[in-house]
């Protein structure tokens, strides 16, 4: 069993990050030219109300040892109207192709809504997390514990790679620390949270988030992208894969994307399945094909309605008539080319388990290729 | 290419069978106990709005000849809000096993919303109402035939035992008479509509209907029912098919059961579609496993919202709460087995193609049985 | 943090329960009729290869204190091959209403491929079973775990009326030993596993099981029975329910029915799903209507094909034609009808949390009723 | 009630329409670059047995008279064995969007099995079209026509922005004689059969098909191209729709696109439906966000398997281990690229309904954008 990393240490990890990544250019400050207009933070916390919370473990070199290390792997989590409350939000979700997990969807698919924080981590402690977000509510909300359940919604992708990922580094108080910390405003992007270990088309990735101003609403995306062959990456249509070959890691796909998608856009549970559709669209123009051993899973949260709760009582809520649907869809696909083109511009070099070194993606080539194919945004 | 019945026989021949009807008992009438209290007609129409039409079409006998007959077969159009509007319901739909065609079904799930009739017939006479129902809106409706389309909502079930299915003898006339003679109030059961050539448990099927009131609402189903064999059938759970063993006539299952429900309870989409589930839940009590050549396709509407159809603009609906729902689903299994029970109860012995004779529930026996096990209530 | 009961106490504990249960007599030796032909264990265990192992945690009596007690519930694990291997079976899973949870679905539905063991526990469990159970993949299997991942599927339904769930009780220690004492032959029902704090009908429920031989094949079934209202209770047909009114717990439906269908005949995934999709119907004629609070969660399994793994090689399976899988249906709907029947009539009377007792269906009252309404066997 | 085209005039039509083509060049004779490598028709047809025929009706200028024309419509009919089986293929299908029709698909998704051609036609056809393929098989198999049913798979794009689409111009003669002229070889593109009234992103849209052939097995693809707005289009990631502003038409997103994938390659039911749905990730890189009014739906089928047929005994069957999925999901993305711009290459400027023109994409302008984003291909 691993010596614990102490939340406090993790926080403090965490907020380092944070500072580093402060300075940080993101996807549109190296010239990548992107439709649509995002919002002030262009991240998932424009939508009102969405607070972020990150834990990142980092630890350890050099060869594995299960349950010693070397540790690269974390928590994100996304509390849809703030980590004050449960109070549910209408949701929808979607699965491109299903190999991993996202606890919690029956009900979300059953009854349209989501109640509690949604969070990303690795595959091997989807499990801890989930039970630690039941411990973290049982401890923070008033509750009558004889009546009372929780079917919390956790996604995860995949960090063997770097990460000691069967020693079961994630515990309780982990979880704990990244709900705690959750706030509004900008989001860490890259080596974090349940991004820390991540690797897409084969350059360092992680978490990225993006966000768009569309009709009156706003649209926010976030992702722990972790998929994808180094040939097949695109950036803005622009076959960077190929023009950057350096550091290949993969013979096969493998690997994942987790999307989150949030909007304050009155939208019912049938029409956010159709937004979380979308991130499919996203993903497509960066490259993908969604391989055989990827997680794509998308969830998508509208913030616009209060889910009634009188009982016996029809309950008031809105919704977009099905034509205004398009730009909506439109930007849910902007937002997510963005959010992960973000990531991998975030994201930094980092060597993990037996000395794998996944290379970040290098800004000055990637803006060399863009220019070499016209499409550099020079400022 | 066989003569055409004129639309005006059609209309008539449905009278005739409808005043035939009048007298007739259903099934509670014969003593057979059902849970929850129906609506006054007993009735889909018992949902303030809809509107049901029928064209029955049963002509010449003995051996089959492909496009002369015999002929038993017809069809039953449900207007949601009445056959003055193409004012859309929301609506969801499920198959429980999908040997069978439902159009429009792809729009329903995308859109949670159903716009026009529904209408029921034989499996190979699905395109002509089809196509005949959008003949019946360019001509009924003003429209910019420019921008405007239809998907109509067409199921079936196959007659082929006792009617020239392959003759093809639903003409658009026929749905157009269906149509246009859609009304409130009392609905003919039996062979009647869609249901005129139909089997159900090796007994005469057809079409049946019911209805709940509970927690303010009404819940109205209507089938067409030609699923199941003789030995499977369940009467207020007691076997009447094994004790009734007369006049069975297949070796297989075959045979599909449409089942449409609609409601005032303002239902979203995906409630609707929870609703539609339960459908199989009666379908069950009477005892049908769904056998693999069966199309047991289900859809649930409501009339209890206006859906918003102004452009850039959130619009008002209602829902119920989650928790209401348990009720609503209670009533939907009860009606669901009420209005297949009234199908056989009302459908008559018919003799078809090349002679097939297909056994009317005798409802003497069945009293018997019931009583035997029981459950017979005595006036 | 709740004191660890010793995996020791468990499996000790557990097999108490196994002695106590060997005497005690099952649905059919009641003279409850049940239509089809079981095995000779009649349990899932008469597929070949199937093994079930169950810890059973009973400690502590009197008022809720959280973290301490009392303590009802438990953990059953299901290997579809046996617990040597992990090699992979097709299956298939369906939900008939989603307020609950099973990890791992996403891949079943993508991937046709269940690998590894199934696992039920209580609703706050799921997440420390889920990821013991890669622990002890982990540990058993020789892997390289620089590559290797796993996706585990863990059920659930709630136990909180007689259990401390949100003490957390179930520990991977207690995962470990439901895993290590998977075997052939009986399997013990009623207040074992994760049945142990589970309630069905408002009667004490938990776990059931049940077979039936069909064309050359075996179907096998195991339920963890939690849901329903009194009133609904049908048993073979008889409104058991209204006819025993005593001890009744719940105004509302809450509660959920993990059912689990493993096979031996030859079916591909999307035949596997239509043989989930009829446990609805085997639970609709115990009278459920699938209430808005019940996770009713269904997976079946075949151990008919050897899952080709050898790559860039086309590999041979074999399937069922079509038309024969309607005598399967009708077994699943029969085994799960009377695995539920063998789960209410196994349990018996438990007093849990604040003093809360769930009382066992009397055995001789069920009789009783059984023969007013003319469907008691007599033997 | 319009005159009617002789079936004749028809294939007539057609076959003049094939001459012009044959000497037209396609997307690669332009210079597009494409990834992976075609068939030797690059199209669908180069999966073996695959045979297409299509009926195009041309005829009449001018206003609009409903009844009277103009025609601008037609139908496209594929078997996957040829005209002269009915034997099945697997089948799964993928609604990315379902603002449209594809009858038959309740059956492919329970059954996994698609027995008889699929036609594409126009919206308020898709009846016609299905009656007359089930009047066809009557005609031209030997059935026993008291037991037999069909279930025709008919899909469907709205082409009334140049057709008399309320007209009802598709006879069953021109679905017959698409069915009757269904060959091997060449696959006539652009304005030609289901697609001869389509639009493309306000360019002039159509047929379009194109193959890959991949780890020893054939792709092949087919498009009817109704869909998206000129500034989302693009061509092999560059913005051509932005750099090519003439001839826009569309205020709004309106029409759909449909997607036929063929495969030889052994792929089970479930593992179809994952190669349907990689047909969004082709149509995600043309740029398009699936708009409210997209009927976007995708059929995959594989000739890699006889169907077992013969009852009571379990036949053989063949699949590819999941891990090999991916490069068909590659093939299959960059096969409905190809085949979509093959569509839009080869569709020429049309005039339809109260004179509206839907003008040609022009080749010199798409060599020149490409060219000016490095991505021409010179020769």
């Amino acid at each position: 069993m691993p010596r614990r990393l102490a939340p406090l240490v993790a926080v403090v990890l965490s907020s380092l990050v944070s500072l580093s990544l402060a300075a940080k250019p993101r996807a549109r400050d190296l010239g990548v030219p992107f439709e649509g207009k995002p919002g002030p933070l262009n991240a998932i916390t424009d939508v009102a109300g969405v607070e972020v919370g990150q834990t990142t473990l980092i630890r350890g070199d050099g060869q594995l040892v299960v349950g010693a290390g070397p540790v690269r792997t974390g928590v994100t989590a996304i509390f849809p109207r703030g980590k004050a409350t449960d109070a549910g939000v209408f949701a929808g979700w979607f699965s491109l192709n299903g190999n991993g997990e996202m606890t919690g969807t029956a009900w979300v698919e059953e009854s349209g809504i989501l109640e509690g924080p949604i969070a990303l981590t690795n595959t091997h402690s989807v499990g801890v997390v989930r039970d630690a977000i039941i411990r973290w509510q049982v401890a923070h909300r008033p509750r009558d514990n004889r009546v009372w359940w929780s079917l919390p919604v956790v996604g995860e992708t995949w960090d063997g790679w770097l990460n000691d990922i069967n020693g079961f580094h994630v515990k309780p108080e982990h979880v704990f620390a990244a709900l705690d910390s959750a706030k509004t405003g900008p989001v860490d992007e890259g080596n974090v949270g349940g991004g820390t270990g991540m690797v897409c088309h084969e350059f360092k990735g992680g978490i990225g988030t993006s966000s768009r101003l569309i009709s009156g609403y706003t649209i926010g995306v976030l992702v722990q992208a972790n998929y994808g062959l180094r040939h097949q990456l695109l950036i803005a249509g622009v076959p960077v894969g190929r023009e950057i070959p350096d550091g290949q890691i993969r013979p096969d796909e493998a690997g994942s994307i987790l999307i989150i998608i949030a909007t304050d856009a009155p939208l019912l549970p049938h029409q956010l399945k159709r937004l979380a559709r979308r991130a499919s669209l996203g993903l497509a123009r960066m490259g993908s094909s969604s391989g055989d051993g990827s997680g794509d899973l998308f969830l998508a949260f509208s913030t616009g309605n209060t889910i009634p709760t009188e009982r016996k009582k029809a309950g008031d809520v809105k919704m977009l008539v099905t034509e205004d649907m398009s730009p909506l869809f439109e930007a849910t696909v902007q937002a997510t080319e963005e959010a992960i083109t973000n990531a991998l511009v975030a994201a930094e070099t980092m060597t993990g388990v037996d000395g794998h070194t996944v290379v970040a993606l290098p800004h000055d080539k990637l803006r060399a290729v863009l220019k070499k194919y016209g499409r550099l945004v020079e400022k």
